[in-house]
């Protein structure tokens, strides 16, 4: 097993990532203090997972709650839902909220334990490669709203994370190729040595090798977990992990939520940052190719769908809730490995990025 | 103007009091750092200070919103309401939301503040005397659900709270009551001076006498910020302050939110610890009667509805959100001045002081 310690004070947290860790019950009960644990999964997650964990918690009492599948279902309804039969099973302060699933069952649990009562423990087992390197860690809860993503919530820390990389096996390959997404802007962000590795390792990731993919979850989770320790809340150097986020959401808001997975979205946003990168002179064009090439290696799209014009981005881009009011910011990346937080981008450039997208679909 | 700090490390705020400060546009202009204010208020507050208010900020865009009076709009429907209109105005994370009115605009602003995009500014001016000397100050933000009083919320600290003394002049005397039992309760958990000039003060603090009522608010406002620099998630010494509370939300309970104000539930429900605090021999019966008389000078009630049974309110008490996994927890009088958690209360002294309700009437 696995160990990435997350930095935060008082907040501080491990993360635990190795094969087989949702048969560990030490390990699973270690932060677990009161009487009660509520477990919420999915649909598609409980009838493969949810019988194991809660054999663990044996000692306990154990109420647990199955939403649909689906980024549909990050809603104020389902938060409600959930806080409903917490309140009729007379879950109190001192419960523990368990997130069995994927992005989706983590950030609504987050966010219900953020604020049941004030805050109660919380403890993440994601099972999807985009959650276990990306949305477990950090503490970044929210639900949608329909005029917006993640348009409310709350920066709230797990007591603890598990990821059992065991889980990876019965996930679809287009999720798997959707986490790849994050793995790799980790790279193009934070270590150009990642990068190369990535790139080298592409296919043993894609067949689930096992060293190969607990050493890059690993260093994912690091490299997130060393941007979070310095900066919580987001105001300053954490919006580097938004690289290829802005040109994302874009895509994942005008095709509507769902008909792209959110890391096929920043798959096609990091190539567009790296185009957007190049055209202002920061990256060579071999480099936004290479950047183009592994994530086409990922499985993943390269190119938005041509049916989005140029002004459904940009005014799709100006609702971005990562707008502040010096207006629209890019993250851009000055070398594979080092990105940088851009306030005055050229809207000529950001044109031509967008009137060029066809191109991005080619080898 | 007096000025008590709330010493909260990053989150440490000025709590200003005093006349007229709705008139002072420099001083409510010193925590607002984006482009836009968003005021949440209620109709009986709106035609009062609305206008005024919002000429201060004349150099910012700001956009309004009113809620209708009364406990019940304390829900996740006014929440959704308020984060709609939010979205719809495009107010972004730089934005400062600030609550103008009681304890129910307090609580619910807040808890927008607290998750709006995952948290913005947030400013607390408070207009009754209960909001001024407890719910803006230490950060508590909540709403109810079907199913339980505040179940939802957060902890969030305002970045300032102006107490305008002035507000209290349009403030009915049930509400102004109302307060006044917040105000006793800090004499009777935390300095025995205070209570005493409490009791000899009364007939100032009901006439709104200036220099009585704005000193007494600062003292409350100081033995509550002292407390909460101590304790801000309440895991320990916070839950001092809900002296009273156990049997006040009880009433509350059920009679039904809104039939008994928050402050005449607490009213009664000092005077009820009081007995029980006596009758366990930790305070004498003189200071039990001290208790009451104070409670009751203060134009508050001193007995529970005697429509309410023993068992009512024992199994009401069991669904108190302060149950923790230990069972039900009481804040007892150890003298006037010092209270202490107890956990270990014996339930034939609870229900002797629960059948001796009626006494509590009498002089």
């Amino acid at each position: 097993m696995e160990i990435v310690n997350l930095n935060l004070g008082e907040h501080s947290y491990a993360i635990h990532i190795g094969a087989g860790l949702l048969s560990d019950e030490r390990l699973l009960n270690q932060e677990v203090t009161g009487a009660s644990v509520f477990i919420v999964t999915s649909e598609s997650i409980a009838p493969l997972y949810l019988a194991k964990l809660q054999a663990a918690f044996r000692e306990h009492r154990v109420d647990t709650f199955v939403l649909p599948d689906g980024e549909s279902q990050k809603n104020l309804s389902s938060y409600e839902s959930i806080v409903g039969e917490l309140l009729t099973k007379r879950h109190n302060r001192a419960t523990t909220l368990i997130a069995l699933g994927g992005g989706v069952i983590g950030d609504v649990t987050g966010y219900v334990a953020a604020t049941y009562q004030r805050g109660v423990n919380f403890i993440q087992i994601p099972t999807t490669l985009l959650s276990q390197v990306d949305s477990s860690v950090g503490g970044k809860t929210a639900v949608n709203h329909p005029l917006g993503k993640n348009m409310v919530g709350a920066f709230y820390q797990p007591k603890a994370v598990y990821i059992d990389t065991d889980t990876l096996q019965t996930l679809p390959d287009r999720e798997l190729s959707s986490g790849l997404a994050e793995v790799i802007k980790h790279g193009v962000l934070a270590d150009g040595e990642y990068f190369s590795s990535i790139e080298q390792e592409m296919t043993a990731l894609r067949s689930l090798q096992p060293e190969s993919m607990a050493r890059t979850i690993r260093r994912s989770c690091e490299i997130k977990a060393s941007i979070v320790a310095q900066d919580e809340k987001e105001t300053g150097v954490r919006a580097l992990l938004n690289l290829g986020h802005t040109f994302g959401h874009a895509i994942e808001h005008l095709m509507g939520y769902g008909a792209w997975l959110h890391g096929e979205a920043v798959g096609t946003g990091l190539v567009m940052a790296a185009d957007l990168s190049s055209r202002l002179g920061r990256i060579t064009q071999s480099d936004a190719k290479r950047i183009k090439n592994v994530v086409a290696s990922a499985g993943l799209p390269t190119c938005p769908p041509l049916t989005l014009s140029v002004d459904d981005f940009i005014e799709s881009m100006q609702v971005d809730k990562k707008t502040t009011d010096d207006g629209l910011r890019f993250i851009l990346i000055n070398d594979i490995g080092v990105a940088d937080l851009v306030t005055d981008v050229d809207e000529a450039k950001l044109r031509e990025t967008l009137l060029a997208r066809e191109s991005l679909a080619e080898n």
